[in-house]
């Protein structure tokens, strides 16, 4: 027998379904800027696309002047733009919703950041022109299949309004951290739209098209609403923009700690403007103290914070994390609850215990 | 560039700390009977150990006639046992406790089932006999490390009284599933103790000790016990034998579901004789009916069950799960809370959505 080393440790994705894939990132480990596809959370709708690259090519077509049918080789051609992102699922946090809400219970792991190259989609439509009656720009993904509320096969398809179309940081993505975007990612093409929850970066960009009207798929009038409540659709209105949030990643909720100097940690984001402030309770919201930036703080981009804690009392202790925005948004008290459970961004709340 | 292919997706183990590795099984993934060493949840005190399997011997010592040592070899000569036994991690399902309990927050994935093959500790102690004061027997791991609790380097130590440990179903096994035993399961040699929860089953093991007192090891007098109140140890008790329990591994909870006939599955198992009844509710707990077994019902092993559902009615629905074994032991309508989170075996609930 041979000397038995102790085998090398790795943190997996937690598993939340495989067929589509739904995967979800243990928060502590997210420390790395540039999330790696082996921690990078996975979300989808359908089964994984299968298409051919080798004849891979991107039409633009609807209300524009002339269509248009991108090369990628041509599409490599145009000035890049990279930018640091976070995507998070609409869905991150779900499980956190009293009463609790149906669908995948995400935790708070459906979140990444990394650094997305690619061209602005501003860049491709000033070649095709836009029709004066254009609306909405609707781009499709390869992936499709069927949902449980009809027995029509549907694309994942998705639009955003002109002025966020054109917006010079919504970009037809190439690269992911400075390679080729992984398959499972959206390789070769994803649309990346900045500040936006996740389900807008459509993957595996199969073709765009402009409209004239408002675009009324499934994945934009059923899905990725907010609707307040139980038993109606009143007052409903779509998921577009990220909420101020945070997250801690150490310690843990619910674990226990030795008395002592321990380092509260974690990250914040949102999806206008930058994390201005990042604040603490340790006394249930009696009183607050701001804790320290660990990294710079950049438009679409998380911030990573820290706070030095020095506890001598042994018991219960609450942790409570608050960010506010330089547009003035701040983590509520209690989340805005919704039938389908997108956006939760209340305060962030973690228990621990002194031994 | 080629023809993509739909990367494999795998299940993964949820991971809820790297040092010591402490992962779970998402409790749908577990099919197989012989779960396998990638499935298999992990649970460790300390870091994995680091010895020289080439120099293994496994010494007896203590209250006995005469000591004595065993090599491998020698081991693999005496009359085998084969078992399938239930895994159990005594705080499986800890995150379930309300209130809440601090500590590892394990969902309802800290179990396996596999073939465990090795002789039996009394074949073994009919070498060295026992002293006439022998009480209990304690089983050393090589695992090594500190507590929070104090600044000792302690070994992980389990004893048993005699009457378990000179079971013939109490084995030192040295194969899972027909192979030597994964390193992170106990490599070469782990004690299994059918029908007592995992902490029990002592990995890599050392050494083992007769002793003629109760043993006062911080595994046995300070963790793994039953503390019923928050603030006072009174009415403490072991933990030994493993609740009679169930789990839902189809559908989850909190899924939505379409109308139509489905199919509501799941294990259930127990520490002392074998599962004879396993019940499903749909009215919250007014009427029962009978689940079917959909493999055998053995001692020490868990039982698959199995329910076909036809529901026409949209909106919420509760599905509630009742097993009972041999000795008249019940899933009971609430949990015993305890401070440190053990034994959790009320009856499994969970609610899904038809829409």
């Amino acid at each position: 027998m041979k000397k038995v080393e102790s085998s090398t440790v790795r943190a997996n994705l937690i598993t939340r379904s495989l067929i589509p894939e739904n995967k979800e990132t243990p928060i502590q480990f997210l420390k790395d800027d540039n999330v790696s596809d082996k921690l990078f959370y996975r979300r989808n709708h359908f089964s994984y696309p299968n298409f051919l690259t080798s004849f891979y090519y991107l039409p633009i077509e609807g209300f524009v002047y002339s269509s248009k049918t991108f090369s990628l080789e041509e599409i490599l051609t145009f000035p890049p733009k990279t930018l640091k992102v976070v995507l998070e699922c609409a869905g991150d946090k779900r499980d956190l919703f009293k009463p609790k809400v149906f669908g995948e219970q995400w935790e708070k792991g459906a979140i990444s950041h990394g650094s997305w190259k690619g061209v602005p989609l501003r860049t491709l439509l000033q070649f095709t022109g836009l029709h004066a009656d254009a609306k909405e720009i609707v781009v499709e993904g390869y992936d499709v299949g069927e949902r449980t509320d009809s027995n029509e096969i549907v694309h994942f398809s998705r639009s955003l309004p002109l002025e966020k179309a054109l917006d010079s940081n919504t970009i037809i993505a190439y690269e992911y951290n400075g390679y080729p975007i992984p398959f499972k990612h959206g390789y070769p093409l994803r649309l990346i739209v900045p500040g936006w929850y996740a389900m807008a970066s459509v993957k595996w960009i199969k073709r765009i098209k402009v409209i004239d009207k408002k675009f009324k798929g499934p994945f934009q009038s059923v899905d990725y609403v907010y609707y307040p409540h139980e038993d109606n659709n009143n007052e409903s209105f779509p998921v577009t923009t990220i909420n101020v949030n945070s997250t801690i990643q150490k310690p843990l909720d619910m674990q226990i700690l030795n008395t002592g100097i321990h380092e509260i940690k974690g990250i914040a984001w949102t999806g206008v403007g930058k994390i201005t402030k990042v604040d603490i309770s340790l006394d249930n919201g009696a009183t607050w103290n701001a804790c320290q930036f660990t990294s710079s703080t950049e438009n679409y981009a998380w911030t990573h914070w820290s706070y030095i804690w020095e506890i001598k009392e042994q018991g219960e202790h609450t942790i409570l994390i608050k960010a506010t925005d330089s547009e003035g948004n701040v983590q509520p008290e209690k989340p805005m609850w919704n039938r389908k459970g997108y956006g939760y961004n209340a305060i962030e709340r973690i228990k621990v215990k002194i031994e």
